[in-house]
Parts: structure tokens; C-alpha cells; sequence
């Protein structure tokens, strides 16, 4: 379907008559090839909560870790290539050290977002001093904070556009989990409610059985302001409550 | 239509042999792929409104504001690729900055206009120390303000030329919108009549039902000088009047 | 009748077989798509004029203006790319004022014309540390001045030639404009008389009905030494003047 | 049956319309090309070991060492491109020892696997000051060592990716090695029984007689924290017990 | 006939298989589309001559100058493209002023020559931190002058070659110029014989009639060392003589 | 037959779809262009022979060197592109010295190799500050030394990979040269039967009559660790040994 | 014969599957091309000799010269690209004034050769801050001189190779030449033997009867050391002596 346009998309970064640039869309393929990451917002937090698609049993599967912590407020889980990922993750790391430094404060949610989209937006072929991706980064992520503005879930996007939702779903599964969202998700669910829900709808999006070796969950609570990694135990009583 | 000068394009910055830059070209085909966005000048002040498509009833709407301030007399509304016009409209932030520190007055809107071309008009291949696009900016600006020259709307485009008009509309609903304002458009319209026909227009072009989820409206107002964003409330009093 | 030499035109400044440097001729084809533009030097002074195309009814048309101040006793007229005449005037404007600034005295036509082809020529791939085009500037100036060797017209290409004329025509309707200077010019004529004789042209090449609102006169005369941009009271003036 | 891929692997670094980057599919082939090396981690310690495709009686084995020390408590097994691999070890050589010299202890193994991947996914054509490799690495490595969180396996990949295994195998013979992995490998051998499985799937996937020529073992052991290079006598041992 | 050469000639600077660098030879083509320029040596001096091809009785014949002071004992005449002549010109003139600030002495002809052709030379796409042409110089020069070696005419080329003559002819009607000196010149003639001989064969390869307008003559003189532009009244003398 | 990978082997440094570098194994085929080079290591030192191809009885066939000294204790001979040898000659020759300037030692020989694969392996389009070469090296050496691990004998190969020998073969006549290695070499040979060897086998693989005109042997003894260069006289006397 | 390499050749510097350079062969037939050039070495000197292609008899030949001082006790003559050919030689005149500073003696006259050689071998795409040819030299030189090895004659090519050679030709006539050297070359001939033959070979290679105006001879004796351009008057006299 993509072969006669094949002739606008070898420039990195061009525009396509019909006014489209290829390379972004191609990164936005790359997202729906990986596994699925979602995020939901309650009043009492963010849960995020992803798929983890291990090739062997020999996997040790917290080496593949698909949510990863920005700062002691804010966690990001990814779609798609693992190593952009990490690049985009570093840099909002460093960003946020830098803010808490400067200005001694945690860094908003909304700010962080940006500051990792003003990365993304920086790739092809016109490179200064600073060292650019010459592709789009083919990730997108779902970050989830809590600042003074409460608790916050953003979506960013290779061609460095952000979102903010109040649930939310990316990677291979990210249309189905969205019809859930539709059906089930309402704003004034409790943390607990969301956890129950994202790891609902992971088991109805993977094709192995739910384990704590396969998905990761992980919550950033209003009450204390903090990101908190859900153990196996904790994974395990969550899809216990599931097949009650 | 195209297909027979795709060998010309594909440099990202070089004429046809008609004299046409089709990377240009196919920037403003970008636009029209964008919602649309519209502004009034009136004697009073100058009206901003933009549509928002938004993709899920899961989106939080004001995260996808498509009215920026650009400084507190100032404002922009975009149609295009959105990344493209938070750079623009950065850019065009710090100016005014500049300006105002420099001179320690506000920057006027041709001049802060100007400077967002200038921006535009720097792509192509022959980068020096600073970053350029590799591709022209997918985006058109609409900027209102006011300054000492009274209200003003401007449109920028992504060649680098810039426009002043009494009204005007941009993204995909330009068109309609245009003759719109050329049966009901006139000089001497009041503020609230500026903003009755801009949301008026939206009505037409848009599929949806109109919200204050789906809409942005925002004025410059002459009397004190300043940007206003109207809020969900101020959306839907306009609303209201359309239906009187 | 390109189309056997597109092999040679892809390289933004190199040579066809037959000597030829496509990317300038097409450059130059851009120049014939836009609206016409004319200088007629006099022995009292120099008078510019230009069709400007209002695509709109609510187009402001003093935004686009065609006739641009470089100094005091220099104003320059376009045909072709609107931006690409931003970038070359302002830089005329800059060589302007640095002479100044230098020598204390302002700058000859001859040598302002002169510096902004030095702009024109350098385009291509072989960028050092300054910023260069990658195709050649898309637009073609009449310079008009007054200095101490009296006044005159000259004329810029894409190619970086300039040349000195008494009358000259150039975008969509040059050639048109150009028969009737070979009838009508002579270098007798009275400033008055110029300024008859440019109008008329214009009503010749133009579509649209003459009016204050689509063309642009403007004189730098003998006496004083000086730069006029005729107001829409004077333009009207002038097309009085054509109907008696 | 990559042909009709052709036009979008020719950019290093770009995505096809499926969302793949075709140059580390590639470079991942060129893995598949070379001989297999395996690992195996053990509470007791993590084993390496690797074939050596020697091309004839008259190299020197010991030159063509696929086991390298990295520092004195972690070894890398490599499997593709040698001078790719020795590029990426050198690299994690520098990182561990400027680790130990700003911090004044080991390097963790983890971070040192980091360190390598970081180098990995530099490839492309936007170079800085820094010289990048303009094609992604052909090599895969596997990383054993041992710091305070015990022994560890690391595996990296051309894209940057690094994964934790209990047991792993790349190379020619990587897919019958990770079957017997499956059969055979469980978490709680001793380091011998390691030892004589790693030796076991190398007899099985090669098609020369096993001989301390042919092989390399290495094993960094939990008790003294150490990497041990075997020396043919070492490796003749191992063998021997196979045939019992 | 260039058709099957074509894949050779697109890199700039790069040998086709027989050996040849088409650019240079296109360049070549380039100065052949150019109007007629000639110099002739005689012991009394150097005379220069050139056809101006003025495109219109409107434009300002003085303006299209093709004879250039390089120094004031030097001059330089042009065929081929307009703008790269005045490149290579204005090179030589700061040369020139260089060398006589350096050595506080007028620069010798060939010297002069030389640093011209070193400009030539460097075209291509190699540029380090000088800027460069990205093609060969569309021009070929004859530069005349009187050192303490005498009278001197050379001749430059695309490929940065530079040969002396005793009399020499380029652009459109070199060829049959060439012819003409071949039977009339000799090295004997006196000053005015060779003006003579110059606008008569101007006269024979132009189309137009001759006059002060269209043809320009210069001569560097032995007696005192200098380069005399000649006015109207002068070029009208020797035309006159040929009517005799 | 390489006829429909062309595609994948214009990129200087990429990878085909097989995971291959096809420039690599370009440069591998321009070694086997060249003549025959080889080296075989005896307990008492190292031989080093070479074919010379001598064009013409004109040539002085001193001037042709394929055996290089590298320091006093290293010597390497070369097939392929003799430019290319030079430059990475030169480059051990630095290297070495810098070694023996910052140690005041020799430098060991397996060091001196990986210097020179380190120049080997930076090729291709990325490069930095320092000038790399764009393709890779079309060369092969043989290089030879006596350190305090005693007599040794590497190879290098375009790809920067470097494997320790017994006795190898390079260029032309590589391959018949190896069967006899395997036929005749043992490691217990004395130098004098290994340079016989060396002559020997050169005299089978070369068309011409051998001659101290036409080869060159050079050895590394262990007893004074130094390098000899073989004269005339010598390299006869053992021609004169093979007609025994 | 070239077509179906074609792939091959388009990056400057890029080996063929076969393992060759097409761009250095092609610099070859550039040479090829060119007028014929030798020289020849004696026990007293070294003599070089040239055949000048004057285009016309208005040229003046003395500017075409083919062989050029290198400095005092060193020749070069060019078969090839004028130009190149200038600033090769210019390079070798730089560094060869350089050893003179630093070393207070002459350079030899193989240091001389080989820094040439070191600047040919530096073309392609890799350029770092020194300005680099973007395709080989197209000129081979041949490089006589004495210094206290004795007389030499070396000859460089393209691909910056250097051979020495009792006696050699290049350019169209060498493979001519070179037969005859084989037949009546001896390195016992008189310098005067030396002249007799290198003109009398001119005269068969040479489509025009020889005179002092299109050959040119020069030696460099080892009595004084010192390089002697012959002038038409010792020219004469050695085309007298053939006559005999």
C-alpha cells in the first residue's frame, strides 16, 4: 500500500505531495509492533501497567523492565524500540535533575513531557554541534506523574506531540484496550479500581497467561506524592482479585 | 497529479522547472490535512477560534490547546502539524522576551510576525553552526494582538511570507470558512459579534457538535491591551447566542 | 520540454552539457509567475511601480507591500518569491547602513545593487560557516536611487548579474510592459510623466480594475534626494490622470 | 526475499513502511554468520564459552580469542563481526576502569552492559564531534560477571538492547543451543555442571571434534569474584568429562 | 551525444571512464553561449575588445561592462557567465592589492594570472572551512597587462589552466576570430594597427551594426605602464578608421 | 555474480541483507590482485618473502619494496594496493615510536598489529576531526617481529582483524601457497630451511624465473631480535640452495 | 567496455566487486590523453623531455611549460591535467623549501617523490579541516633530480604510487617510448647520449616536425647538481644532432 510513495520517503525528514512525512508514520508502525503499555488515571493516582514479552524462559524478566522511573514523582512506560526508549527516558532524567537543582523543586509533569518531546522533534539531517537521531525515535510513551496540578498522564508521540489523557493505551494491543477504556474507565475510579482494570485488560490483550514475570504495574500515589514499583506479590494479588 | 515531477522534489529546497519549490507546496498540503483555525479583527479587538479534533472522549481537551499566548498582547492559532508550531511559537516567545527586555517595551505584532518567518524561511541543506529544519515548517500561523498600531491579524506561511487581514481562516476548512466571511465579514463589527460569527463558522465546518471540549475561542482586546482566554463557561455563552 | 534534461538539474548548481545552469533558469521561472513590476528613471528622478495580487477581499493591502525602503535614497521593487526578497533587501538595508556607519556618507546605487547580488551568487553546497541558500534566490529587484552620479534603475537576476536600465519590466507581464516602453519611453520624459506612463502599463498588464488597494508607485526624486511612497490619495491621483 | 525492501534500507538508519530498520536486521544476520558462544550462570558463578572457527593448522589459536577480559570480575563472549566486538569490549574496558577510578570499586555489571549498548545505538549519519560508526555493529555479546548482586548473564544486540539470561547462545549455533538450554539448563547447577553443558552444546553444534584448539572456556566465580580464563589443560579436563 | 555520459558527469568533480571531467568540459560550453572577446599583443602594448550583447535600446550599455581593471597596469576581458567573471576578477584585484601592499610593487601578469586560476581549481564538493563553488567557473579570461616583462595577454580556462597568446579570441565567434588573426596578425603591428584589427573582427562575427554601445576597447600601454578605457569617442575613432 | 546485491554495496560501510559488508570483501578481492607475500615463523626467527612484479627492465626494482621495516624489531610485507600498505605502514611506524619514546621499550608485535587494524577499522562516512579514509583499506599485511614472547607472525585484513600464524600466504598465489604449507611447514623448522621454504614456494606460484631482481626475503632473527634485510648475494645463494 | 561497472564508480573512492578503483583508472586514461613526456637516467645526470601540444601559433609557447623546476637540484614533467599537475608540484616545491629550513640541507630526492605521492593518495569524501580533492589527480609526473644516492628518475600515478626507473615515458606516445627505451636504452650512455635519445624518441612519438617550440628538454647533472633548462637554442642543437 505504500509502494508508490516510495519516492518521498527516502528523505528523512520531507514532506509527501499530499503533505505527509513518511518516516513518522513508518516510526508510528514500529510502536504498533511492540508490545502493549497502558496508563489510567484515578483522583487517587496514576497506574501504569505493561506487557512484557519474554522470548525464553531463561529470560531473567526485570532486565526487561518496560516501566521505568524519571524522578521520585514521575514514571514513563514504553511502546516500541527498547534503546530509544532509554534515550528519551535518560534525557527526561536529566532534565528533571536539572530542574530539582536549579530551582529546588520537582519538576511539573507537563514540563517534563515537553522537554522529552523537544528531543524527539529534533531528528534528519541538518545536525549542528549536538550529536540527533537521523530517524524519528519509534517510541512513544505514557508518562505518569503527580505534581501540584495532581495526579497527570501524557502520551508522547514520534513526531513529538503530547497528549494528556485520562486513560490511555499504546503498542500492539492499544485499539482494543482503548474500546475497554470506553466501556469501563470513569473519572472518579479508585486507585485500586484502575489497578484492577489495567491489568484486566492486559490479560484480554496478551495471549500467554497473566504472571508477575510477563506484565509490570506500577502507581504514582496523590497521597504521598511518590512512584511505587509493584513487587510480584503485589502483581499477584492484583490478578487474584482479578479472577474473583 | 504530482507523479510526473518527482524528480524535481526531492531536493528538499530547489525549484521546478515551472519555478515551483514543491517542498513548499506540499508543507501547505500538511495544513490542510489540520483542523481548522480562524481569526476576526474588529475595531474593538481581535478574535481567535480553532477547532480541536479530539481523537477520544479519554483526551484531557485543554491539553491540546491550539490558541498560544505569545506574550500578554499576543496570540497565535495554528492549523498543521503541531511540533512545527510549538517551535514556531517558541521562537517566537523568546523574541518577544528579547524585545521587552532590550528595549523594555512590548514587541510590535508585524515585528514579532517577522521573526516567526524568518524562522520559517531558514530550511534546507546548508545548515551552518545553527540547527535548521531539514524540511519547511507544516504549519500556518494566524497571530493576533494589539499594539500601538491597534488590533492586527496576521497569517504566516510556511515559505516565509506573511500577511496582515481583516479575517481569516486556515486547515481544512479554510475554504468554506473564507466565503463565510465574505458574505458576513464587515469592519465595524463589534467584539461579540466577532466572536458570535467565528464560532458561527466553526459550526459549519465541523463535524461535531460544537463543546467547549471541541472548541477554542481566545480575544486581544483594544481597551486593555491584553490576551484573553476564554474559559469552558465564556465557550458556551457564545454557544448559547448561536442558537438565539 | 525539460524533461530530457532533468538527468543535469538535481545538482542544485551545476552544468548541463549545453553550458546550462537549470536550477537559475528555473529560478527565473519563478520570477515570470509573479505579478509585474517596473522602474522608469526620468532626469528628475526614478518612479517604481507594482501590480500586487490581493487574493482576498479581507487582505489587508498595505501588508503586502511589493515596494521596499533599502535607505533614504534607495527603495527596490520584486517580482517572484516574496520571502526570497525579504531575505535580499534586508540584507541591502544592512550593507546600507554599514557604509554609513564606515564612511559617513551614503552608499552609491551602483554598490548597494551590487552587494546584494553578491548574496545572489552564492548558493549551492560548499557552505562554510555562513548560512547559504541551497538554490538560487527566486526573485529579480529594480533598484532605484538617487546619488551623486544622479538618478538610476537597476536591475538584479537569480543568476547574481545586475544591469543598468532606463525603463524595465520584469515578472508575469514584463514582456508586455517591455513593448510598450520601447513605443512610449523617452529619457526626456518628466518625472510626472514616468509615473503616467508606469500606471498605464500596469492597467495594460493587469486583470483587476485599477485601484489604490493593488498597485503600489513610489519615487525617489532628483531635488531632494529622497524616497516617496505615494499614499492611496496620490496613487489615485495618478489614475485620474490616465482617464482624462 | 528482501528485495522488494530494497528502497528503504539504503538510509542507514531509517524506518521501512512496516515500522523495521532494516540495517539492524542485517547487521543481526550477519551474527547468524558467525560461530556460536554461549553462557551459562550458575549460583556458583557464570560460565562462557565459545567456538573458534580456526581456518586452518596453521593459525595460532590463542590469537583468535572470542572470550575477552573487560575487567578483572567480567568477561564478553562475541559472536559476528571480531573487530566490530573488540571496538564495543575496548569501549567497556575504558568505562569499568574510569568507574574504578572515580569511584574507588568495581563497576556493577549491569552498568557496564549499559555502557556498551550506549556506544551501540551511536550509528548513522548525523555525526558530531564524536566519530560514529556509520553502520550499526555486527556483533552480539554476552556479558558475564560477578558484583554485590550476585552473577549475571547480559546479552546485547546491534539495536542497543541488553537483556539478563539465566542461559543464552548467538551465533551460527545459537536457536539448537537455546533448545537444549530449555531441556537441560536449570538454576541451581553447580558451576561444573555447567561447565560440562556448555562444553556439551559446543560438541553439538559443531562439526569439527571438540579440542582445546577449537574451544575457549572462561567462568567468573561467586568466591573469589574473579574472572578465570582456562588454559588448555583446563579445557582438555571438561572434554574428558563429556566422554564419560 | 552526451546522452550515454551521463552517469558519470553528475558528481561534480569525478572522471568519466575516458578520462574526461565532463563539468569542466560543460563549463567550457558554457563561455562558447557567452558573447565575443578578444586581446591582441602588439610591442607598443595590449589591446582588449569585447562585443556587449545589450538586450534591449533600454538598458544602460556602461552597466554591462565587460572589460574589468584588475590594477591599474592589468585588465581582464570576459566571455561565459557574468557573475563568475566578476568572482574571479574581484580575486585577482585583491591579490593585486595584497602584492603591492606585501611587496609595495605592482604585481607581475602572470603572477596575477596564476592566483586567478588557483581559485579555478578549487571547485568540487570537498570544502574545508573556505567556501567554495560547488561547480567550475562558467568563464574564461583574457587578462592583459604590461611588467617589466613586457606586454602580456593570457588566457584562463574552466579547469584552471592558463596559456599567454600574442593574440587570442573567446566566446561565441573565438573560432572564427581565431581564424582571422591567423592571416592579418603579426608581432610587429603597432597599437593602433591591433585596435584596428580588434574591432574589425568584432565587426565580422557580431550581428549587429557596430557602435560606441555595443563593443568595448581597452588597451594597456608599453609608454607608461597603464590601462586606458576607451570613451565613445574613442571606440567611434577606430571604427571610423575601418570604414576608411 | 555479485550483479544483484549492487544494491546494498554503494553505501560504503553498510550491511546486505545476508549480514555482509560488501566493501570489505571488495577490498579482500584488490588483495588478491596483488602478488604473493608470505612469512613463516621457525623457533629462531621469522621469514619474510615477497614477489615483486616488475613491469618493465627499467624499473629499479629497489624502489618496488614490499618487505617494509616497521621498527628494528618488526618488519611487515604487503598484498594489495601499495599506497594503502604505506599509509598503514607509516602508521605503525609512528605508533611504534611513540611506544618506545613513552616506555623506553620496544613495542610488543601483537600491539604493533592491533594499531595498525585500528587505523584499518575507521572507514566510511562519518568521520570527525580527523581525516578517515572512504573506503576500506584494499590491503593485507604480513606482519613480523621477536618480542620477549619470542618469534611471532600476524596478518591483517581489510575488515581490521588480526589472527596470529604458524606460516601464511597473501595475494595472488595465497591459496597454492597454503598447500604447500600444509604439505612442508613444521614448527621445529630452522631459519634456513624456512627461508628455502619461502623461495621455494614463491618459485611455484610466480611465471617469471626467480631472481634477487624479481623477490625480496627479509628475516627477524631471535638471537639478535633484529631485523635483516636481504641483499642480493644473499637472496641468490639461497636460490642457489632450491636448484641443490 | 566500462558500462555495466557503472554501479561501481559513482562514489569517488569505492573499491568494484572485482577489487579495483575505477576513478584512479580513469585518472589513468586521463593521462593517457595527455601530450608525452620521459625521461632518462645517466651516469651523468638525468634528462627529461617534452612534447608540447601548442593549440595555435599565436600561442606563446614558453608559457606552456611541461617541465618545471622543483627546486634547484629537482625536475618534474607532466603527462596529464595541467592543472593538477600545478599543484603537485607546488606541494612538492613547499615541503621541499621546508626541508631546506628545518634540515639546512637538500631534500633527497625520494622524500621528495613520496610527500607528492602522500597528497595523490588524499581524495574522496572524508575531508577534514584540510581542503582535500574530491576525485584523484589526473596527471602522472616524473621526477629527476641528484642528490648524494646519486642521479634518479622516479615516476608517480594516481593512485600515489612511486617507482624508480632507469628510463620512462608517459602520457599518449609512452607505450611507443617505451619500446624504443627497451631496444636502445643502455645505463652507460653519455648524458649527451641521454639528450640524443629522449628527442629522437619526441621526434617518433610526435605527429609535428620537432622544433624549440614544442619540446622541451631539461637535466639534472651530477657534475654541479643542478637542474638546466635547455634553451631553443641548445634545443637546436640536439635536433641538429639527430639530423646526422
Amino acid at each position: 500500500m505504500f509502494s508508490s510513495k516510495s519516492e518521498y520517503d527516502r528523505g528523512v525528514n520531507t514532506f509527501s505531495p499530499e503533505g505527509r512525512i513518511f518516516q513518522i508514520e513508518y516510526a508510528i508502525e514500529a510502536i504498533k509492533l511492540g508490545s502493549t503499555s497502558l496508563g489510567i488515571q484515578t483522583p487517587e493516582g496514576v497506574v501504569l501497567a505493561a506487557e512484557k514479552r519474554v522470548p525464553s524462559t531463561l529470560v531473567v524478566p526485570s532486565s526487561m523492565n518496560k516501566i521505568m522511573e524519571v524522578d521520585g514523582h514521575i514514571a514513563a512506560v514504553m511502546s516500541g524500540i527498547v534503546a530509544d526508549a532509554r534515550i528519551l527516558v535518560e534525557h527526561a532524567r536529566v532534565e528533571s535533575q536539572n530542574h530539582r537543582f536549579t530551582y529546588n523543586e520537582p519538576m511539573c509533569v507537563e514540563s517534563c513531557t515537553l522537554a522529552t518531546c523537544d528531543l524527539s522533534i529534533q531528528f534528519g539531517e541538518s545536525g549542528g554541534k549536538r550529536k540527533l537521531m537521523s530517524r524519528p525515535f519509534g517510541v512513544s510513551l505514557l508518562i505518569a506523574g503527580v505534581d501540584e496540578k495532581g495526579p497527570q498522564l501524557w502520551q508522547t508521540d514520534p513526531s513529538g506531540t503530547y497528549t494528556r489523557y485520562d486513560a490511555q493505551a499504546i503498542g500492539g494491543g492499544a485499539e482494543a484496550a482503548q474500546n475497554v477504556f470506553t466501556e469501563r474507565y470513569h473519572r472518579n475510579m479508585t486507585l485500586e479500581e484502575g489497578e484492577t482494570l489495567a491489568v484486566d485488560i492486559l490479560k484480554q490483550v496478551m495471549e500467554d497467561q497473566l504472571s508477575p514475570e510477563n506484565i509490570e504495574v506500577a502507581v504514582v500515589r496523590v497521597d504521598d506524592g511518590k512512584l511505587h514499583m509493584y513487587n510480584p506479590t503485589e502483581i499477584k494479588a492484583i490478578i487474584a482479585r482479578l479472577a474473583e
